[in-house]
């Protein structure tokens, strides 16, 4: 980030400040990110002669050894600090941990910090690096579905703080985010699952060529992990051109409007009630879930205002059900909606805004329902679900109950 | 703040990101803020019809009934958030509870904070705005002369976190602040001195003219709180030109690199070693007396060096023992000064980048002392100060001992 230019008018009683701060971040594909032939991630730390790494748990239980063979084969110390993230402990708790452990590194200003892992891990570092001495810089690996083609596409990090998502936080994007779609094939499917939602949120709020392709191949790409599963190879092409696209398409949407002071946003499709319902029950729903339930119940809405065909719906509808995903959950009731509906009005300064597809792959920002119209298109939405194949949560709509310590240090 | 540019580059392999955020903010002064004559304060809150105020206790002892009428007169509603901040306060803890504030309240997106204290409160509550919700609107009014000629002239906030002084933090500037220089006939004498230590700065190395002024009349700023006080009115005049000239040097030397990627900066003057310095009593040193010893020993340093002559090495130190300011202290010990290099060191990308005058109102920035030369420069620095009339530190020196809770809810 660089100030380009700035201008202060100084008069007799007033002082005026206009400056301008250049933001820049760069996507990279990279096969075999800790392939040591890979040259990408050792370009980042090489001039600092050392790395600290926040990586969540799970990859480090996987990947760790390649990890720490990389950084040995390119001569550059590696110090780890191992993160357990669950949505739970995306708190500011987290952060001072990761705080602790930047101090205790020595960071110096300017010296990037790694952090490996899915949205969650990569939502919580990137807030402690924003925080961290005014701000920190930080290179990205995702490490899944989710993460590489939403989180990590945005410059948005934070932390819950109590029951609210995502309440504190930064616009603070990394310097480079290094994207390895191998990661995938060893995702689980819920984790995939959690991705493919965001995608279908891209595809039917902006692009109706992406919807098409999802439908397609939606059971394909959940059942190969997008081609990077054991048999999957003749998805890869098709799986590689829709999250290009749906990252393409988030990019666009997006760097115009990287601080939301234009509350409209596209890509808040699905995250109307979601963010409550998400965190509702005591052990929250996947992200995949929350936004999925809150799509089926928006695409409901859309068909009831004339802004899609009942066909369309039930193609919304039909996508969700298809991979697995909740259309409907028992948390989903009028009070919630209620509840909800007063929580994203504080946040899109005082309307509704909802993002609803009119027809799919257009946006349309509707902030003339009241609730009473939610609560009654509610009734409909739970009736239409009660007919389909899949209707309703199922237990793995839940993330899983969570008892251990967050933040453990290793090596 | 504004992104007004952006540009995305897609190739096959790779996505770049380049946008600019606008940074826009008004220093506005007022005379009697809170005189319900004075529209400027009303018409920040009008549009909302309320305020949530965050006000410093002592403020509030003094100035709540005004502050209240002023919003009643004005048809605002306002709730107030006492804070009591001591710099062991200026801790996450404080801006939890803030956030906390915050969402009891239910502000909205867009809808601005009203901070009213000294630059402890408004560092603090300022991050809390920052985080809140990624990013929300405040304006500040200064109470204090730190708060009037420094804090509120930087986009900085921020918090401690254990010893580690502004460990935690961000750069977002308050949308607006209102600069009332009649709190300074109610201001304490140590935090008279807290403030005119940061002019001094100022001038030593950025103005030769506002330094002779300030030689000229350092007493009588001091005993007449710079005109505002009761028989003061012969100096308010001059008080009034000082500070304009040193909120107006310091938003020149600022300005064009409000984001510090620029790490050589003329302010850092005196705080090179303070900031070690400040938290290492148990009671941590005022601010003023903390950034004095560092600057008085670092126009030892330059005399040394032989960027400044001893006689203007001597009338820094003068400047200082006039005004009650510390020049030496006890905690500023060689192990100190190595801790605190090695700590600062890390904030300047590995270089020590000091800033010290070459000759007065011209900086120059030194990375090429030793801890060796360090530590002889000290030796000297404190046989030159048990000459002086005023040498060594007194009790006043330290922050008043802080038992109470740190933030409570009023009205």
């Amino acid at each position: 980030m660089t100030v380009v230019e700035s201008r202060l008018t100084a008069t007799e009683r007033s002082f005026h400040v206009e400056a301008y701060e250049k933001i820049e971040y760069t996507l990279d594909y990279v096969d075999g990110v800790f392939d040591p032939a890979n040259p990408q991630l050792a370009d980042a730390f090489s001039a600092w002669g050392r790395c600290l790494a926040v990586v969540d748990r799970n990859v480090l239980a996987m990947r760790g050894e390649e990890l720490r063979a990389y950084f040995e084969h390119h001569g550059i110390d590696l110090r780890v600090q191992e993160v357990r993230i669950a949505e739970v402990h995306k708190s500011l708790r987290t952060v001072e941990q990761l705080v602790d452990a930047f101090a205790d590194f020595g960071l110096i200003r300017k010296e990037p910090v790694l952090v490996v892992g899915g949205g969650l891990t990569t939502d919580v570092a990137g807030f402690a690096c924003a925080a961290y001495k005014r701000s920190t810089d930080y290179v990205r690996i995702p490490t899944t579905l989710i993460g590489l083609i939403d989180a990590s596409v945005s410059i948005k990090v934070g932390a819950n703080h109590g029951h609210l998502k995502n309440r504190l936080g930064a616009y603070h994007a990394s310097k480079q985010v290094l994207l390895d779609f191998s990661f995938l094939g060893t995702l689980p499917t819920d984790q995939l699952r959690n991705g493919i939602a965001e995608i279908i949120k891209i595809a039917t709020v902006g692009d109706a060529d992406l919807f098409g392709r999802l439908e397609k191949y939606a059971e394909e790409l959940l059942e190969h992990s997008f081609g990077f599963g054991p048999e999957g190879g003749h998805v890869r092409e098709a799986g590689g051109a829709i999250t290009y696209d749906a990252i393409k398409r988030m990019l666009e949407l997006e760097v115009p409007n990287l601080h939301e002071l234009d509350l409209d946003r596209v890509i808040a499709f699905g995250h109307t009630w979601s963010p409550t319902l998400e965190l509702a029950p005591e052990r929250p729903l996947f992200h995949g879930h929350a936004i999925a339930v809150d799509m089926a119940y928006s695409a409901t809405l859309a068909a009831r205002c004339g802004y899609i065909t009942e066909a369309d719906r039930d193609r919304v509808h039909s996508l969700f059900t298809r991979l697995g995903l909740s259309v409907d959950s028992p948390y989903l009731t009028p009070e919630l909606i209620e509840q909800a509906t007063a929580s994203i009005l504080q946040t899109r300064d005082g309307r509704l805004r909802a993002a609803l597809p009119r027809p799919i792959g257009t946006c349309h920002f509707d902030s003339d329902l009241h609730v009473s119209d939610l609560v009654d298109a509610l009734a409909d939405h739970r009736a239409l679900c009660s007919g389909l194949e899949r209707g309703g949560v199922g237990l793995d709509a839940f993330t899983p109950a969570e008892v251990e310590a967050p933040v453990q240090r290793t090596s």
